[in-house]
């Protein structure tokens, strides 16, 4: 903990169709290690992302980060490309990387972070259910 | 309110694919009625499913309905037809029927009405996300 | 409960300073009925507003009411008017009228009332608290 | 729905510990019918209580009931007998009638009414746990 | 993480009614930059506020820090001062510094910080609402 | 937090029955330093257990661990030996020790552990109720 930096966090959502499974595999092995969630068909998820950024507030506003800022950057460059998309069909970069809810926050991450002050570090949590989640970089 | 009888409630949740089309229109009406809910290659969410059954508890037990049966009866009828499948590919009563909330509740109360002593009533609340959900019959 | 209508819900929220009292009290009186809550330099909530409609799904659509058409509506005619709103001061109808979780919830519905379709009965529920909310009407 | 009336809830909670069992039967009978939830140690709960009061709102004040005084009077009610319990051994209503979630939400309200004004109806909802929980009267 | 400390968190939460400006500004600038969270009239939120104390459980009562300690500790330097109150107006602190979350949460745990054992790292998070939340130290 | 590294969550419950005390003590000083949770007849909590390992995902499946087994191992380690139990009386850890959240913590933390790829971190939290909860190692 640094005494003079304060974390803020914006929690965004989306609903995306996917499906879990290795191109390289037959269906059998797919089937074998993803379960049900490698169903060709797709099945689909109500994603909640919460957006992590650490910095020290400006002392004129006591912003870290305007939060409305924040929340049209996550909307601009994560929620148009994810939101009542499927992710292996219509998200460029699962096109070859299976959409678990680990390479998912590692993709919002990377596509957050040019837009984000370099000063100021990013973490991502991604919810897949309410019982299963992620953090990015850990 | 009927001063003797008692309502138990048992939440389950499944994950499903959808996508929100009426096949007898072309894309461009689709998409004007029902947005990028109608997206062909589909989206999903996290549904949560309440199910409400009303009687008069058993003087033996001291329950309306074993709620271990009834999440039971859930998973055999529901779930394993609804959860981590494609609604508009997979679920027969969806093939000519649009998925909305409201049609899934319709067709989850019918799925489970046969099941349930005729002497409970049966209502049936269903999330299909935090912010919109339907309750069957109203 | 009638068999062939749907109940369907949206949650939407909106943040709001307000104070109970009674103009036609002095200090001392308000004080001793509404305690704390009567702080003349106001407090304010998270109001979360959930608006229930019932009806007959419409068979070419699926839907009792079309919830983005909801959602606008909510929008347009109680969230401009009340989010980021000092209710006793810029709300017209708590200008004579105390601003109670009830009247606040009867204000909405009538609010909303004329714009819903007459054949759909309608309720509010606000969250004043996630411990006291009311229902309109019960 | 009655136009004029609103409802009014109050959440609270209480920890307490129970076992499911009817003292009639041997133990391979009480594990048959109630499983885990018969272990003769007990297990336990987190019960969250909500207290639904209908009435016509006071023209006065704009309550239909205080929150604060509801409170108080499941605080002094039934937060003092069953908070930090053990059913079963402690409250003397169980000890001859099995502390299901259903008898214990008949219990609660039994010992609310006489102290609610007769021209208000009185409903108990009672979690158990987040997915069981039941409503009387139903 | 140190292997042998344990955090420990307490979740309290109180009511306030706020705005964001900045006095030296003019209100055209303060409108720019805070948008409708500068209403002249206050706004106000449900502020969650989470404390969390880290150290090594006492291996004769269990407990880093007794949490109803912890608790009243809470109740008597934060809420006492902040529930139900207008922070610009009657908290000290904000009448020439910006109430944002980021300011409220270093207030918290500059309030807090002389009262918990030394030996104990202090952390404060605070919740505006459900989707703007901040963490100091970050 | 390191940049290649990626934490997943694992959300499960378990309901049982405890006593806070310390068995040197006499009844009058465990209630003094207990209060109600030291109450001979136990009370009891609907735990709630946030399971986080950290790693780096796998190129293959794109998993730091697969979810399903995370949680076949509490399941199996955790969940059949405190779930629907009395904690004092049969688990063992606690003949001696107090099952404080703390406690139980590092009890399910060393439990979990050896089960748990030694390249990954482990952290546990426990939720006993939801304003008082614990996280180990800190």
């Amino acid at each position: 903990m640094t005494a003079n930096k304060v974390a803020v966090f914006r929690k965004e959502h989306f609903n995306a169709a996917h499906r879990l499974f290795n191109p390289a595999w037959q269906d059998e092995q797919n089937s074998k290690v993803f379960g049900k969630c490698s169903n060709p068909n797709f099945h689909g998820h109500n994603y909640e992302l919460v957006v992590k950024v650490v910095g020290v507030p400006d002392p004129v506003t006591g912003f870290v980060i305007d939060l409305k800022f924040l929340s049209d950057l996550v909307q601009e460059h994560v929620l148009n490309r994810f939101d009542h998309k499927n992710l292996n069909v219509e998200v460029a970069e699962f096109a070859t990387m299976n959409p678990t809810a680990e390479n998912i926050a590692i993709v919002i991450y990377n596509t957050l972070r040019p837009h984000i002050d370099q000063q100021h570090d990013l973490q991502v949590r991604l919810y897949e259910t309410e019982r299963n989640f992620v953090e990015y970089p850990a």
